[in-house]
């Protein structure tokens, strides 16, 4: 009978992702994406292609979305939350976030090479780190053309420490990357979204160097984890032999059914079960901490907006404008025909300029030290973004558990299910637990890093102001 | 027939400045105040009484307004400006500056006390410099009252260094000094004018602060220029003995009769004649350069003004911002749970402090370094809107001597009036030109002193901001 019900939940939990909104993540396979195709071609006349020529960027610049900053900051781009609008627009009455039911009742043992195991290490649960850490250099950005030069695009080569043998890749594998990573751990990892697509002047250098760092920062990031560096898609990302090795990784990949919330099913944490009121404490510390997190983190990306917009407007102006007073006052000392003028008017003139350079300085600052501040901050807070999602499949398992003895005592399900049930949220609770710590140890390396970096640059900031003046300062006159 | 002439004019010239506006300065003789008050009082019902017991500050608070801001940033009070105001309305037709026709054809020869030598100096024609040069310490600023109570006043200390021994006065004194020195010396030498007059909130700490350090500037200018720190009226102010000392020399000083242009008859230049075209071009360059260099001071007191309201205002808060962001980061942090967090949260907690106390470092160092580049601009400020009603003296006079040709001509004048003229036109222009290197030698000395001090201030608030960032940076970890 359950498994009749959870067979039953789980085609309409299939449905419910057959329809992702601009190509928002599904949780389903890859057949899905013929039935997307067809559905939403009339709308929007332009849909990722699945033969391997993909379309120009700009081509799917409508479809899919990208990134985007929304006031609340929550994720921006797809996960599972783009597909729950559409289950709640589709299927009213059906819960906003995955659910996790079908999983919860089901009995499974995870094996094989898909198996992610989970272990309990100084700071509590925790992934299994591989021993050398994966990284990878996205550089050298290259224009690239097709249709005799009518649609033209921006070629990244990517460079992983392991092999040090570099691959070329697009934006659009880049968001194909992040679709299937979505697609297959959005339920029990935050994926961060990639970079904003930005359409016009793709191809100004500033933005190409802008795009590259942060496909750089996102890369690395995804290489740090350990879960995604060791799945078969990012592998094949970054590994891909030829164009037919990446072609036919890509359909494999495409086709892979353990997505959505059965990623769950090949979890195994060697850890003694949680019962379900600790799992709910944890949830409800993560949930809480994620939250506030957010709420910093956007509080420090608008004070740093504030600080740079004023260091490269008025304060620039301000510096530019003392600088100008001095030296008019010089150019003024200079016609007095008096004498005894000219250390004083040299010296006038040294300062004004010391002035305008210090104008300069400061409006340069922000893209010396705030710009990593501001970088880091936004990705976490993409990151961040992501978690209520995460925390609300979490919280639908933990509300279905707690029917339990309820459905126990109707009949409905069985106490050996109710067990399954609590054990597979334990399962879902060390996911938590080890991505959460995962999740810190990172956060603290980061802070602790970009905290030095800003502060040693404006330290030198501070020193290199101080020093000028010093210079001006000793061409007065001791008097 | 000239000297009937020359006594008609001066006659009228007289007349012309017995209505002094808000106790506009005049260059006639002290009776004159009677007759001011007889027609004033009126209107005020309010005005200086000529007994010894002084009113209130607040009593003349409006029938003399004090110097007061204007656009045009010109003498902002009284001097020849605002009696001109008067022969314009009354006498129309008349020059706007004081006629110099009577001292230009009048033969005369500077001698005893009062004589005023001009010397060839290095850098052209000087003052005679006293040996020691004459200073006094404005201090000690005490609250005293008369009538039983019902009106009070601040009483301020002046010390001279010549005898160590302190006087007593109180605003209006000084205002009184002022108008004397105006009146006497107000054709030939530019006298600024004294710091604001403000009624309400006398007595608040700050203002009287404010109000010393400005008198204390004010009359280290006047001390330091030879001719107006050796004048009787001055060394009154300085000096007197007793109560009865001062009223004598007060009354004395109200009686002189060598005021106005008539202060050119003391003039002796040691020095050969200059012909016209000389005293025109010499009155050209100073004319240029004083109108030049009061539109660079009000430049620089504009750009400086709009820092210092960016410096406590919205760079306070924001430098604050910054650190509450920091702070609070921090206080989320610490909620994590995480057991390796300790040491970041700490050292963000202390880089937050830092950037709170930076808000305050920087909200506080206008008040350090730009105070008193702006105090001493301003009273530049003051000084050289005295310069248009000194060049107008000599203006009028050039033009007059100009015309002594057709005069000498049409038989209005002799040879040798002609000749007289131009000879007190030299001396009128050895008077400017040693009051112009007087002025530039104290500029030099003044800018010199201002930006030396200004950049000191400037390199320790640079250098202070580092310190506290560099140690803000070594608490944090190194990985």
């Amino acid at each position: 009978m359950i498994t009749t019900t959870a067979q039953q939940i789980l085609r309409v939990l299939m449905e419910m992702r057959l329809r992702p909104q601009r190509h928002g993540p599904t949780d389903c396979t890859a057949d899905n994406w013929n039935y997307t195709e067809q559905e939403t071609a009339g709308n929007n006349g332009s849909l990722y292609s699945f033969d391997d020529e993909w379309d120009d960027d700009s081509d799917d610049g409508k479809s899919n979305g990208g990134p985007q900053a929304d006031d609340g900051g929550t994720m921006q781009r797809g996960g599972a939350h783009s597909t729950m609008k559409i289950s709640l627009n589709k299927f009213p009455g059906f819960s906003k976030t995955p659910n996790p039911e079908v999983y919860l009742l089901t009995k499974h043992v995870a094996k094989g090479n898909e198996r992610l195991p989970i272990y309990s290490g100084e700071v509590g649960p925790v992934w299994l780190y591989p021993q050398a850490q994966l990284d990878c250099m996205v550089a050298d950005p290259k224009k690239g053309s097709k249709m005799y030069g009518l649609k033209s695009y921006i070629e990244y080569q990517i460079t992983p420490n392991t092999t040090n043998r570099p691959v070329n890749h697009r934006y659009k594998h880049f968001d194909w990357l992040y679709e299937r990573l979505v697609e297959k751990f959005g339920c029990a990892l935050p994926i961060p979204g990639l970079p904003d697509k930005q359409v016009t002047g793709r191809f100004e250098e500033e933005f190409i160097k802008m795009r590259m760092e942060r496909l750089q920062g996102w890369m690395s990031r995804m290489c740090r984890h350990p879960v995604i560096s060791n799945s078969d898609v990012f592998q094949l990302f970054l590994n891909y032999k030829d164009e037919k090795d990446w072609k036919l990784g890509k359909r494999k990949a495409e086709k892979d059914e353990v997505v959505g919330v059965k990623i769950f099913y090949t979890i195994d944490p060697e850890l003694p079960e949680l019962d379900p009121a600790q799992v709910e404490q944890k949830c409800e510390t993560y949930n809480q901490f994620t939250k506030s997190m957010d709420n910093s983190v956007k509080e420090l990306l608008a004070v740093g907006h504030l600080h740079w917009k004023r260091c490269t407007g008025p304060l620039q102006k301000e510096y530019r404008q003392i600088g100008k007073a001095f030296q008019n006052l010089s150019s003024v000392f200079n016609t007095s025909a008096y004498p005894r003028e000219s250390t004083l008017t040299e010296a006038l003139t040294a300062t004004g300029k010391t002035y305008e350079e210090i104008a300069e300085i400061v409006a340069e600052q922000p893209r010396t030290d705030l710009h990593f501040l501001m970088e880091t901050n936004t990705e976490y807070k993409g990151l961040l973004g992501c978690f209520p999602d995460t925390m609300g499949v979490h919280r639908a398992a933990i509300d279905k558990v707690k029917e339990a003895d309820h459905l126990v005592a109707t009949n409905k399900i069985s106490p050996q299910d109710k067990h399954t049930m609590e054990k597979n949220l334990s399962t879902m609770s060390y996911t938590l637990q080890a991505e959460m710590n995962h999740f810190h140890s990172n956060r603290i390396y980061d802070y602790n890093r970009l905290m030095q970096f800003y502060l040693e640059e404006q330290v030198k900031f501070y020193e290199t102001i101080a020093e000028k003046l010093k210079k001006a300062l000793s061409q007065y006159a001791t008097m």
